[in-house]
């Protein structure tokens, strides 16, 4: 949907009186509505299920054709599985499959994306283009569609918990560029996101903790519930890859994603192009890209936004919002989940370079987030070199504790 | 302004019956306003003028910082002039200069403009991207501005009659792609345009008429006095770059670039970002994208356009759509403006080629407008091949005529 108004001149008074001022000014206003689905599923891959082969579908199309991109650890598991699906529902599909991982996800990755969606040929809003795989083959595919044509449809398969919770419900897409994390990118969200956890059995142990620091993100500013049930039930839903499928575990492996992911679509859909500046979401994101950037490839996404997280929940307790006994509990669910709290280039000198480039990128003020007490926010513009310092000697001595 | 909502769940009633049922969607609904503004002005750079200093600035801000990218026809003539403008206004600016032309839109310029904004340093949204010059260079500059930091506000000069008419005022931002034209980019208006005839005076001859295609275009579907100024004033015009400044002429020339612009953000706001793939605005670019790629570098864009009109002006002739002695005024009017009729590329393969990548375009259909008479248009779908070739024929004898 889209309105729009341009004021408009008929009147030649009008026109005497512009050329005599020298001056006209016309306003456009225009309107978009941007609407997706996020759906939590299972089954995704099944050939009996048609979901995905209908998703992004427009009502009553012929014979679907479809460009899936997958990253090689996704082909590895599900290669077959993905082209069993497609044979099956479509009638035509190429699969590319991308080398993915933080340090690759750059413009070049885009434009191979691109490529095979010019070799394919698609038409350009009933042919969307598939991205199965984490957040980085997710964040690259999305941005190929948004600048494909200036808008090509896709679909979202998260295979991963960053995926699920994170990287594949919101709005974002991009990539690295020089040494700054998704520097460069849109908002352009799927027209449906699938998240089935029914992908994560596959998954590493160190990737799924990679997810759960996005979950404990949410969790520390906005949701107690969900920070009680990681206390309680973290380390047995890593161990079990949230495939739990008997009663009470099951039940607490869904209301951990889906809190998560509610959480997070509250958060986005009043703000989905980030008009505000000010993102509770944005907790464990002031420090950590700077820290992910530096540190790479050694820190995945979540382990630099633990060590923030444990930073800034310092931070909270220097200034009196988080008292000693919450710290307590949240340095305990960190460690019980496996997430690091500290990191040698957490120092002085790095925090005061990210610093400076959130202020850059938060338009000339810090705005970052900090927790007040568990399950609750607030923002503060006034962290000072020495106090950042301090907080990283604290973290330090915390962090040798563990 | 952003508006938005997600259907929440609070009810563990509802969890239970999700867990049971195995599927649970979320819907996401968000509004965007996107306004910007057109002004028709005059004296951009002279010193005294604070309009461009003030472009795209936030009420009360401190001293201006500023990258300003400009093509190096524009810098050849105006560098001095716009390091002294932004010298006299600004604490400091950055003029980037770029080599561009049609062969080189492409995504290494969008990175080298990206380059210098991280070089250069600029807060998220109160220091806007200031691009002077022709269509090409506010297509990329304005392409990296969109994708930088996911949206970086910027300002518009435009410096060709193309950029003054079209490129400038609308909200496509781009660049080619393999032999593909504009295939990647995104929507994104600038803050301001400020539109200056005064750029024109040092335009050679070829690209003022290049402009002139597109004042055709607008003026054959959708504003017959428009196309009647043309007729009287078109060749008047070019020989003067509209610098007129004598009553009458003066008001002509303000005229007819105001009516331009007009019709064009008239089309251009209800529709901002294509939702509607039925556009008027189309006309002349359903075969001239392929026609303009496959004869680069010797047809400009508007040259190229020219002749896609010229053939669908002799299709909508054999569809009784447009009568033999309009067709004669619109043929008289393009020669007298000095715009090609025909090119040798314009025969039936490449009519065949461009017409199959313009239905991929259109999602598709062809949904290709046609002029109806002088002043109006039609769109058809069902356009073939020795339809096709037919009007290829009959449009080369005509050329011949000229």
């Amino acid at each position: 949907m889209c309105h729009g108004s341009v004021f408009r001149l008929d009147d030649t008074r009008l026109l005497d009186e512009h050329v005599t001022h020298g001056a006209w000014t016309w306003e456009m206003r225009s309107l978009q509505e941007v609407s997706y689905q996020v759906r939590l599923v299972s089954g995704v891959l099944d050939p009996a299920n048609d979901l995905l082969a209908g998703a992004g579908a427009w009502p009553g199309e012929k014979a679907a054709r479809r460009v899936v991109v997958a990253d090689s650890a996704v082909n590895d598991v599900y290669g077959e599985a993905i082209h069993r699906y497609f044979g099956q529902h479509s009638a035509e599909h190429r699969l590319v499959v991308l080398d993915v991982c933080e340090e690759r996800k750059r413009l070049e990755l885009v434009t191979q994306v691109i490529d095979e969606l010019d070799r394919f040929g698609i038409d350009r809003r009933r042919e969307p283009l598939v991205a199965i795989g984490g957040g980085v083959l997710m964040d690259v595919a999305a941005f190929a569609a948004s600048i494909y044509r200036r808008s090509t449809p896709y679909v979202r398969v998260p295979t991963t918990l960053v995926g699920l919770v994170d990287a594949g419900v919101g709005a974002k897409t991009g990539v690295n560029y020089g040494r700054h994390k998704n520097r460069v990118g849109t908002y352009f969200p799927s027209t449906v996101t699938l998240c089935d956890r029914g992908f994560l059995a596959t998954l590493d142990r160190r990737h799924v903790v990679n997810g759960m620091a996005e979950i404990l993100k949410i969790a520390l500013i906005k949701d107690r519930r969900l920070f009680e049930l990681l206390e309680v039930n973290g380390s047995a839903l890593i161990a079990s890859r949230f495939q739990d499928d008997d009663g009470v575990r099951e039940r607490v492996a869904v209301e951990v994603l889906h809190r998560a992911i509610e959480a997070m679509l509250e958060e986005l859909a009043p703000n989905l192009w980030e008009q505000k500046l000010e993102r509770v979401v944005d907790y464990g994101h002031s420090f950590s890209p700077t820290l992910e950037m530096h540190a790479l490839p050694e820190l995945l996404h979540g382990e630099a936004v633990a060590v923030d997280m444990a930073l800034t929940t310092v931070l909270s307790v220097q200034r009196g919002l988080v008292s000693s006994a919450e710290a307590t509990r949240v340095f305990g669910v960190m460690r019980a989940l496996g997430l690091p709290l500290w990191h040698p280039l957490c120092e002085s000198n790095l925090l005061r370079e990210a610093l400076h480039d959130t202020i850059r990128h938060r338009n000339g003020q810090q705005r970052v987030p900090l927790a007040r007490g568990i399950g609750a926010a607030t923002f503060v513009n006034d962290l000072c070199d020495t106090e950042l310092a301090r907080a990283a000697e604290v973290l330090a001595r915390e962090a040798c504790r563990g």
